[in-house]
């Protein structure tokens, strides 16, 4: 294989490469807003372009229940490996909007550095690999192994079409390869080898049958905004801890090569989290090692609060309703579902007297620890060795993919989790952005791990 | 004096009364929202165009750095008392909106009550008085004694203009009148001794420099609406006692007469009070009777909580920042100031490890105990009963109407606090309403008040 070639013709096409991510990015396929159900559409026959273009002539639009799937295959290597390929083209809302320093959707480099949302989650990380198939295709006429790609439009949202695809269609193939996670820096590739599950909720507090005068009320009224904040203490102390019974029953022992790796730290993350977050220390349990908590404890997270005023000025209202949404991420072996049965129960029994609580499931995925001496996977590590120039470091994450878990149970075959994020990409928040070196790295490791597989 | 002339007068009139005030409800004289500017100067406008109609031809706008305050005079009745009049034309914010019935800014009459926001705060109250004086110049071409009006456009939003003006112009009089509270129900009049004062504050707290991804971060991110939800359970328990230290200190010992009230509930308000709210039990101190909780103990009540992600699907954000309106309704004595270092040294105080937090004084307000021994509180209660064929019951509101306090502290004039709201008027909620039988009981209780003040 000649890697000189490839190199030229990644070098040639660098800013062609960019522009297509653009025209992605460009495309609001925000997938929790009923309103944007079009951007996502079109997002998807975006993708279908950009995989014929590639050179994956067989593409197309797959209907669901609900957002579309991207399918696409190419099955020319006889007698190679099938490799799976996934990525989701959907992203995130943009509130806060004003705290955007460029509009969400007109991506803007700044500094080497592509800001829009989705840029790193995950549309970029998709069309690194569109691109590294394109740039084998045309340079050697071919691919080195048998492909099919799977691209989803509701990771953000729940991925219940992707589940029901999967489950229910068969999807032969050798190994699947996850590109939606990020390494610890630009010089440290990494591999991902467990992942959290997620559990989404909204708990909904009711007290009197209408908005209350707190100068009449106050004293006797309950007030549900109140209710919640006693209900989310209670749920989450300030220590860290959750008082959930049960939930901590299932949590798996870390084998002694992982304790070590996090008490010792050698990426220095514990630092990296005091830059990224800005602040002089660490919250949760003290407990643990910082890496232990971000990607092996279950945690509890309060994401909105609604009720009551919240305008300029001052209103003494005592709402009649409020409701938060609050989630809890999952090591695997804690079932999302079981999770949320565990959830509502708690609530319900923390909850102050006076008040009616309904918690409703909002979504649900479930984490996973993958093989890490498969093939696959030290293909993967081979390629991101020879581009970086470093072995991998192998690690867990603490975001949620739930069809890692999916894929790992129904398909039955190793998964590869690479990914070329970085920590302060801004992830799920306003100046999402991605690296573009890590996004040309990415494009170069990904054609070295296809021709690795071979 | 010839009260037949009056109640026929009144019943010719009654339709112009109410056009004349539901004229005055269509403006949306909303005072903390700065782009309702206008209308809040429309407002004081049609006041002045309401008091000369009503014979006071002295009547004028005075401007103040905020909005303006509408002063009238007439001052014919030679060696008579001067009875300085209150009331406020502003109103409270409608949302959430879609709740009303009809919408807030076009009166609605149904089943004998006029819906609006401001019907009852206080704009209803307002134009009864407006009209009872008009009734008494028109049958009588004169006044039975002198009068002053002074109406603000700030008392939904701290009341500073009007407070400077009390402090800066002379205003003598013999004594105030302050059209601004309730009565248990249409057949129990009451007078008002007591009310409450108030301090209303934001509480902001800042976690992270940016919004957070509870994947990425959560295990060792601080969740500023986790600490909110701390400090707000750590101020107030499920119990309603709040843990401010000094707060109770200065709480006045209720007398055995207020005690044995309190306790007897003789109007069956606790009653009342779980109807209105739709709900089985009362929160709150279960140590107090209900009726000392709403009108003679602190009070501590969390309004709205912003911060994160609200909208309509799921975000897994952590968010940088989240802020809280609170307040506390004071029973005299306790001062707003004071109580709002008390307050802030407290959530500092109460606040976790890991974030910042500022505490902003929105605006304060006192409360008062008036003299019930006055003539002019006799007077009111003999106008009362002569109207509704029942002596009013002396009792304490748990609103704020900081001006009582202010016309006390400068004026030195007995304070007389008569109302004719209802408890299910719906104040600062939706569907506010008017009950038009307590708008023409009120002109007549008013017109008969002045002739007793003579």
């Amino acid at each position: 294989m000649d890697n000189t070639a490839i190199e030229t013709y990644i070098t040639q096409h660098a800013n062609d490469f960019l522009e297509d991510l653009k025209g992605w990015l460009r495309i609001p396929s925000i997938s929790t807003l009923p309103e944007a159900a079009a951007d996502v559409r079109r997002a998807a026959e975006y993708a279908v372009e950009q995989l014929k273009q590639s050179g994956i002539e067989h593409a197309e639009i797959i209907q669901t229940k609900g957002h579309p799937l991207v399918y696409g295959e190419w099955l020319g290597a006889s007698g190679q490996p099938t490799l799976l390929i996934y990525g989701h083209y959907d992203v995130q809302p943009v509130d806060p909007i004003e705290l955007w320093e460029s509009p969400p959707f007109e991506p803007t480099v700044r500094d080497g550095k592509l800001y829009s949302r989705g840029a790193a989650d995950d549309k970029g990380q998709v069309m690194l690999v569109f691109k590294a198939l394109e740039t084998l295709k045309n340079v050697t006429g071919s691919l080195p192994i048998n492909v099919k790609i799977l691209i989803e439009g509701e990771e953000e949202a729940g991925g219940e079409s992707i589940e029901h695809y999967v489950k229910t269609t068969p999807l032969s193939c050798d190994a699947a390869f996850i590109c939606d996670t990020h390494m610890p820096n630009k010089e440290t590739p990494a591999l991902i080898y467990g992942l959290r599950g997620i559990t989404y909720t909204e708990v909904e507090v009711q007290g009197a049958k209408q908005d209350l005068h707190s100068g009449s009320y106050g004293g006797v009224a309950p007030n549900p905004l109140h209710a919640l904040a006693i209900i989310i203490s209670r749920l989450k102390d300030a220590d860290g801890h959750i008082h959930i019974p049960g939930l901590y029953d299932k949590v798996r022992k870390p084998t002694h090569e992982e304790k070590e790796f996090w008490h010792k730290d050698p990426l220095h993350i514990n630092e990296a989290y005091l830059q990224e977050m800005g602040v002089t220390q660490l919250s949760g349990e003290l407990e643990y090692p910082p890496l232990e908590r971000t990607s092996a404890r279950p945690t509890l997270e309060v994401h909105g609060i609604t009720g009551g005023f919240v305008g300029e000025g001052a209103k003494t209202v005592i709402p009649a309703v409020a409701t938060a949404k609050i989630s809890l991420r999952l090591p695997p072996d804690l079932r999302s579902g079981e999770v949320f049965k565990l959830f509502e129960k708690a609530v319900k029994e923390l909850a102050p007297a006076g008040v009616t609580v309904k918690v409703t499931n909002i979504h649900g995925g479930e984490g996973t620890l993958v093989e890490r001496n498969t093939k696959p996977v030290q293909a993967a590590a081979a390629a991101l060795e020879e581009v970086y120039g470093k072995a991998p470091a192998f690690m867990r994450e603490g975001g949620s993919i739930p069809i890692a878990a999916l894929f790992s149970e129904i398909l039955q075959v190793p998964i590869v989790l690479m990914g070329f994020g970085l920590p302060d990409d801004n992830l799920h928040a306003p100046n999402e952005k991605y690296d573009l070196d890590q996004f040309y790295n990415g494009i170069r490791t990904v054609a070295s791990f296809l021709q690795k597989m071979a």
